[in-house]
């Protein structure tokens, strides 16, 4: 579910001058006045507040055209008790990941099967494997996670699923809060007569921003140099080239600077070229746009999730961020947490008991909202899934999921059968049979692509978390590593809307839109 | 100088995707790599900052394209001792045109050989007629005031000299707070090692949008309506359609609701639709976006400036505007001191010393700002003012400019004869004839249209003002309108540099850009 740069957004098919010079009038003629009133209000606030995407490959030497992100135009109806349930379930479920990434014996049996043959996992198992021959020179890691959830319809009962995890590269943390104060707007102004109690009806604020700032500005704080230096410290954010998302980006660079921490973009491709490494392993960092030199405190990566990233330089630049007396955010070890396999792992009650201790009613309740998930491997689960998987019948309730990080690929329903047909048997292990999610009916109104759709739709609920936490390293003669938590709290929400019909959910590809949930009881 | 909505952007000439998806290459293999990087910051500041101008007639249903506004890439120099010259002399500035504003019968004798043929000042005269027939409801006006000011280079001296004035529909104030904001970034980003005295180097902080909201507030603030009613009180911006230029708007509008002040925009051609006059002459705006009905406390003209506007749908709209009881900004008398006519007739001392009263030192500092100027009418100075159009040799010191409200139209140096031999000699008098301001040389670094722009600019500074008074109509036994100024302050600036090639300056025309003063002694 994260936005890559790999579909970047298009100008709109028609982009000949409308000779009537109004281009919305046909949709004006359509659509019920106080709605086409609502989505000319949408259009300025988008450009006014710079929720926009960048139309990346239609940039000129110094024009760069934009156009808003797709996003409902009114808020969604979503279930008061199953928000505040993820909401209060964030810190348990980071926690459970920091602790599975700090098992580094746990984690090499759960990717055992893998690493020969996934292409990503293999160049990021390589480079934890270094950064451990090189020891280690900064204890302290930090992230900014995400956890998704949908609504699953259980015969009456609504109840809380989670779809994903996501732990590198989080996207959605500036769109979500741009859309709830848009909502919030387009409230007041619907609404402005209303005096009494509208405070309290005002779409759900979101200060996603804010609490990432205030995350990535702790750890430059709690950043030391082990020699005091001439060079001031900044905060390094790894960016993908080309990115059209900047508008996800930016506002936190910017932010960062308002608080005095200087904050500097660094293209992965460049990191080789624009960072040295110190005899002390300290990353020092040449911006091209001042003469300075900087020591980095913390990488913050906005890139190097995606397996074409991973070239040999690819690998090369991973290894000399990850190496480095910088806190990472996050290290490798937090990043590999993000596979599906220890999503599905994950899902087996004794693995979350070993990571929860025995804290019996936060088991519970971590564990309540997964979805049955499982390999296609050969054990007696597995082929049960294998069987499941190959009937047509029985598919329809599943959804087939590559094992990799992050979203999208997936094959839904009936598709499976046909899909699996022609992939040979021996790499079935390399997918997830995962029960599907089936939301009830809810219906939305979402200004996406080219036009407007009023219906049915499937609202994503994501629960953004700031962590930041310190690691000791494991003793030769025990293997358990300490753990520290230093901060670890709910940070904000995302929320996206589909229509009904489709199956990915994706802005960027232009299958969702970014929403704010309404909360109803 | 106003940005008007007759000459829209445009997308770069090459709107097809670039294959090797980087659009910006060629420019970054031309410029200076600091340059380059400058520029990619530029362009993602402004994006996610809403510094763009919306490709209105390339908008789709749902999508309305935009790019940046031409900026200058670094702050431009210009002397401390002018700029302060201009803040300080504001508020003497705009009182002397309001009370030439409150001097009807001075006005009329000023307009009087023009009344019978200009097609915009006989209808807004004509307006202002039929309001004072009505009889005055509401004492109270306010106003937006731009002053433009060039530096003249006189032998070794410099001087503080006026360009023009404006009183209607004053664009800049958002785009010149965004600029100066994205300077004060693009410094602290270049410079961000300099730990000692950093603050102080910073480009200029620009109050503009607070200062304008904070007047329109308290204009709200001090209207009454004479009946206790139910429907809540809103400002009303009164605003052109297709306006590309919403960046400059919409953020005064959000403002004024983030004071709990509700804010709507309506559409020149739709004040008849959504206002009514109430008997009391009342001011009532339903809007389309909600179900109640709205008292309107202030009128924010940001349209009704254009001849095009005042057709028989457009008198009738100014007029309901300006017979109600709501408070205008500005009112029909202050938008007719506009006229260039106005700015030449008070380039008189005796004028000046009428409005201003007997405060000489006053008087002195307002007049030495003006440069000197004269209708090319039939008395000695305007045949004197002929002589010199006609004659190209003397003409190449002069700006010929049409009696118009606001900017634009004018004829420069040597092609003033040949334009005038075009022009019947009977309605010369529509012109005036002004001596050039000569700047002194000064570099800067544009990035303007489609490139950058390295060399030789001209800067103009314009100091906002917001002024609020009441004005007791005259009685008959005596002229004199009492005048009490409520406030009155120099609320911000506005600085555009173009190539010195380039006479008109026009941002939204392309031959200029938003630009901040580096103050140098």
């Amino acid at each position: 579910m994260e936005i890559t740069c790999q579909s970047p957004p298009r100008p709109p098919q028609q982009l000949q001058p409308d000779s009537s010079n109004s281009g919305f009038s046909e949709l004006e003629a359509r659509l019920d006045p106080k709605l086409a009133e609502l989505v000319k209000e949408i259009k300025d606030y988008q450009l006014t507040h710079g929720n926009l995407l960048k139309w990346v490959r239609y940039e000129s030497s110094t024009q760069a055209p934009a156009a808003g992100t797709s996003v409902s135009i009114t808020p969604t109806k979503f279930h008061r008790r199953c928000f505040d349930q993820a909401w209060g379930l964030q810190e348990l479920m980071s926690e459970l990941y920091i602790r599975a990434a700090a098992d580094e014996d746990w984690l090499g049996s759960v990717f055992k099967p893998l690493l020969a043959q996934d292409p990503l996992l293999g160049p990021l198992w390589d480079v934890h494997l270094k950064v451990k021959m090189a020891g280690t020179v900064q204890e302290i890691c930090c992230g900014i996670f995400r956890t998704d959830y949908m609504l699953h319809a259980n015969g009456e009962d609504v109840l809380l699923k989670q779809v994903e995890i996501n732990h590198i590269a989080v996207a959605g943390i500036c769109h979500a809060s741009n859309v709830s104060a848009m909502h919030r707007h387009l409230d007041r102004i619907q609404d402005s007569n209303n005096q009494d109690g509208h405070i309290s009806k005002l779409p759900l604020k979101n200060e996603s921003i804010l609490n990432v700032v205030s995350m990535l500005g702790e750890a430059h704080r709690l950043y030391s140099p082990t020699i005091p230096r001439q060079q001031p410290a900044c905060i390094l954010m790894i960016v993908q080239p080309y990115n059209f998302n900047i508008a996800d980006e930016r506002p936190i660079e910017y932010s960062l600077w308002d608080k005095g921490i200087p904050c500097f973009r660094c293209i992965w491709n460049s990191v080789l070229t624009q960072t040295t490494l110190a005899d002390d392993r300290t990353l020092l960092f040449r911006p091209s746009i001042c003469s300075s030199e900087f020591e980095v405190s913390v990488i913050y990566f906005r890139a190097g999730f995606e397996t074409h990233e991973y070239d040999d330089a690819g690998k090369a630049t991973r290894l000399r961020l990850e190496v480095s007396r910088a806190i990472k955010c996050p290290d490798v070890l937090t990043h590999l947490t993000t596979f599906k396999i220890v999503q599905q792992a994950l899902t087996a009650p004794e693995i979350v008991k070993k990571f929860l201790s025995s804290r019996c009613e936060d088991i519970k309740r971590v564990l309540e909202t997964f979805m049955p998930m499982h390999l296609l491997d050969s054990s007696n689960e597995g082929l049960e899934m294998r069987r499941i998987a190959k009937n047509p019948n029985d598919a329809v309730k599943y959804v087939l999921k590559p094992n990799l990080e992050g979203g999208g690929h997936n094959i839904y329903r009936k598709d499976i059968p046909q899909f699996l047909a022609n992939v040979p048997e021996d790499i079935w292990h390399n997918y997830i049979l995962m029960r599907l999610i089936e939301p009830p009916a809810t219906s939305g109104t979402l200004m996406i692509g080219d036009g407007v759709y009023e219906g049915e739709v499937v609202s994503e609920l994501g629960i953004f978390a700031t962590v930041i936490w310190r690691k000791q390293a494991a003793r030769e003669s025990h293997h358990t590593t300490t753990l520290e938590i230093l901060m670890n709290k709910a940070a904000g929400w995302s929320f996206k809307s589909k229509p009904r019909p489709v199956d990915e959910m994706s802005v960027a590809k232009g299958y969702g839109c970014f929403d704010s949930p309404e909360l109803v009881d």
